[in-house]
């Protein structure tokens, strides 16, 4: 039986393996996610797929943030720059970004408005209404939105564009360990969403003191490996000690009938980011390979026909339909004129986990055969356990998804005590070393490994040889565990190293 | 037992009916479902309440959408000059109300971009690649999204803004027949949606043509009564023929191998005045009127403790809970410090449909007691019957708020054979008169009746005094019913009528 035989040739002549950047653009555009063909530079048309993918990736987002106790709201998409300029730091970081409306109808508008790059500045003008006393804190809101900001690096689409989709919680504390405990907090959102649901696994790094968002006290990012050595930036949460809430007045009468200024902090998981990281990581020379919690189809059948025996088949594939979607599967029956082959290569390379193959025999015998997206292995399941089986294999595969990305990712580290040695390591991977200081101090070691393509991306946040946890200062020596990356001390300068960082190309 | 009394007091000092104005502004700061005080005139902060339902009301109309064959897009917020200027009547309409970004970091730009007030110049420019084939139509896109519009009028919350809500859906066509049963499936959709699911009352009105959508063939507009006596347009649905397909070269090959230009359609739900038309039809002087479907909270249970019996109440509320939350309600508790009849006006006020009420004898008897929003009428329910009971209180409401809102809106609609007649029937509805023509040449006429506070809506949609039925042009006299409204013809010039028009003022 030819037709039933999966595939065993790739969509592409393109390996993902050995060139990421152009398999990333043919399966953008074979599977029909983004158009980039928009008259207007760094902005892009999203299309029916990643919209579907879009939308769940911002209801499990959304959700995880909920229960967290962030509430929806909606700010307006303008910044007057009376608010935009109150943090300096803030200001000086993203002006150089910053798309301006200055005109409306004829005429010129008497104040400029900023499109909102980030709404710290817009959340912050509110805080200071909505905020009188201790019982209005912590306020925890959140919106969903898109950002715009005028790149001037080279974009690369739902990776970085002068509009992309992002959320954004801001939120405000009576006190620094609050706040603080907040930044933790966000880390576990972003594990409950991008490693739980998604299977997409990351380190979390305290950026050092030059590559800190603007205005930010301390700056925690996740990156993950993407294929080709590179790291992505995903969600990264701030702690903003009360660095905005002093210019933008925002106090509270505590229950000792103090007034305060409040502690911020914020978070921003990037949902063009997760698409992209979904695409990279899991993907394979047969296309996308989409974890079930977003697929905008679960499950597809194809049924196998011969001749005299279409009904029997065709009744069976409806009925199941009618099954698994009173189970709230997503399914969807292929019953095109295409033959079979081209039906499994379409929906493999769409991504859809797992396809139902249904012919006269299985009717017969009261089965239907499953195949995997992720591992292309077959199996025959009885339709009265059709439903039951389908979650298993659905978390199975999300599982192995995981488990082959974090073993990539973890594998790729490695020490590094010179130059030379972290220049091969980024090639594929992440490179360990020990390093001056994550503070300005060291920003010109930083530069050197710039030099040669790589970048510190901070201490890891919570490992065993992390100096660095939440809340303390860079100042402790590398004792716990410098394993012998390099004894004489920082991998630039050679003086004692305080840190160890770890150093990868990044997106 | 006092505390368990409805309560009588109204909680503003304003009626509705009385100053519509006022308690509109009143309930939207008092239910905290907008914050006006942002920085930027004409653009509001949503809290999360109205977020909220807004989040469902998306849910809801991109579900109907979805069931007729439209998909998710997600176009840029601007627009270039180029596409914009398109059309001419499509430009000449909107740009007095267009904000343009003309700066990016300290530069100008090269080329000024539109905010999008609407994406139809968007939308074509991608159509024109898109389609190619006859079997690439029809293409039915929707995108839910914000606009700006630098509206030069008075701003109203959630009903005029420089920034609001809505979803746009862009059609196109093989045929003209095809387009224009599009428009008829629109109105289908409204329908499902603001009458079926929310209660909400509508006449979709053939637009004059000096008040059609800027580029539009025709224009269906669905309008409804406010309890102050003022319509306000919800959706809208544009048959635009080829007026856009021919300058976008928007073309396909046919069947029959001839290229030939598509039909579009445009419709667009207007998200932010369907929360302002729940907020205005079915509010009360309590406050909000929720229907079910949209309500952040559904049901609220308020415990009613007596001293030494607190355990057993308490325990079955948060069984209750636990069993209402698995039949998908939304169930909130309100077990806080406050008495039960403070928390009886605040959850009325916040429209919540059903509170549950639950004391000691309804532990013993094994009961609850349910409380209507709309009526206040109040039941015992045994238990075991409570998930599917409030079901049917939810749509008994629903049905109860849908025939308040449609009896008063057609019971408002009188026949006016003068001036003076119109002027006193819109003060408090809608008039009913002939009218010369709702072509160009009925302009001056409808200019007569604008000085009298009045505006001409149109004809109405497949009524049996309609003598535009979709696709026709008005040149039928008024010979079906005319009535008697003005034998002598038009109310104003007296002329020989060609239809009949209703009048009404609005938003």
């Amino acid at each position: 039986m030819s037709e039933t035989k999966t595939s065993d040739k790739t969509i592409f002549n393109i390996s993902k393996e050995k060139n990421l950047s152009d398999w990333y653009s043919e399966i953008l555009k074979t599977a029909d996610l983004v158009d980039l063909r928009y008259n207007v530079k760094g902005f892009l048309v999203h299309r029916p797929y990643v919209m579907k993918i879009i939308k769940k990736i911002y209801e499990i987002w959304e959700g995880a943030l909920e229960e967290k106790g962030h509430e929806p709201v909606l700010f307006p998409v303008v910044i007057p720059p009376e608010n935009f300029e109150m943090e300096k730091e803030h200001v000086e970081g993203f002006t150089p970004e910053v798309f301006w409306v200055t005109e409306a109808g004829g005429d010129k508008l008497t104040v400029k408005l900023a499109l909102r790059p980030t709404s710290e500045t817009a959340f912050y003008q509110m805080y200071n209404l909505w905020i009188r006393s201790y019982t209005d804190l912590p306020l925890k809101s959140y919106q969903s939105c898109a950002v715009y900001r005028h790149e001037t690096k080279a974009t690369k689409p739902l990776v970085r564009g002068r509009e992309f989709l992002w959320i954004e919680a801001h939120d405000a504390f009576a006190t620094e360990k609050e706040a603080r405990a907040q930044v933790a907090q966000d880390m576990e959102i972003t594990k409950k969403v991008l490693y739980d649901a998604l299977g997409i696994p990351f380190i979390f790094f305290k950026r050092p003191s030059w590559d800190k968002f603007k205005g930010a006290e301390e700056t925690y990012a996740a990156d993950s490996l993407m294929p080709d050595g590179k790291l992505l930036q995903l969600p990264s949460t701030h702690y903003f000690a009360q660095r905005f809430s002093k210019p933008f007045d925002i106090k509270f009468e505590d229950s000792d009938g103090n007034k305060k200024y409040v502690h911020t902090t914020s978070y921003g998981p990037p949902i063009w980011r997760t698409v992209a990281a979904l695409v990279m990581v899991h993907g394979d020379d047969r296309g996308l390979v989409l974890p079930f919690a977003v697929a905008p189809v679960q499950v597809v059948i194809v049924p196998i026909l011969y001749k005299g025996k279409e009904k029997a088949v065709a009744e069976k594939c409806k009925k199941i339909v009618d099954v698994l979607g009173r189970e709230g599967i997503r399914v969807k029956l292929d019953d095109s004129d295409k033959n079979p082959g081209e039906k499994y290569y379409y929906w493999e390379m769409k991504g859809v986990p797992i396809r139902l193959e249904i012919g006269p025999r299985d009717v017969s015998e009261g089965v239907v055969v499953a195949v995997r997206r992720d591992t292309g292995s077959k199996e025959k399941v009885k339709d009265e356990k059709l439903a039951e089986r389908l979650t298993e294999i659905a978390d199975d595969t999300l599982k192995n998804l995981r488990e082959r990305a974090e073993k990539r990712m973890m594998g790729s580290i490695k020490k590094a005590a010179t130059l030379k040695e972290i220049e091969t390591i980024v090639e594929t991977g992440i490179a360990k070393v020990n390093f001056c200081s994550t503070d300005a101090t060291g920003e010109a070691c930083a530069e050197k490994i710039k030099e040669i393509g790589g970048e510190v991306r901070g201490t890891w946040f919570g490992k065993d040889d992390d100096v660095n946890p939440l809340g303390s200062s860079p100042t402790t020596n590398v004792s716990r565990n410098n394993d012998g990356v390099n004894p004489k001390g920082c991998v630039v300068c050679g003086k004692k190293a305080k840190c160890v960082v770890y150093v990868g190309r990044a997106y």
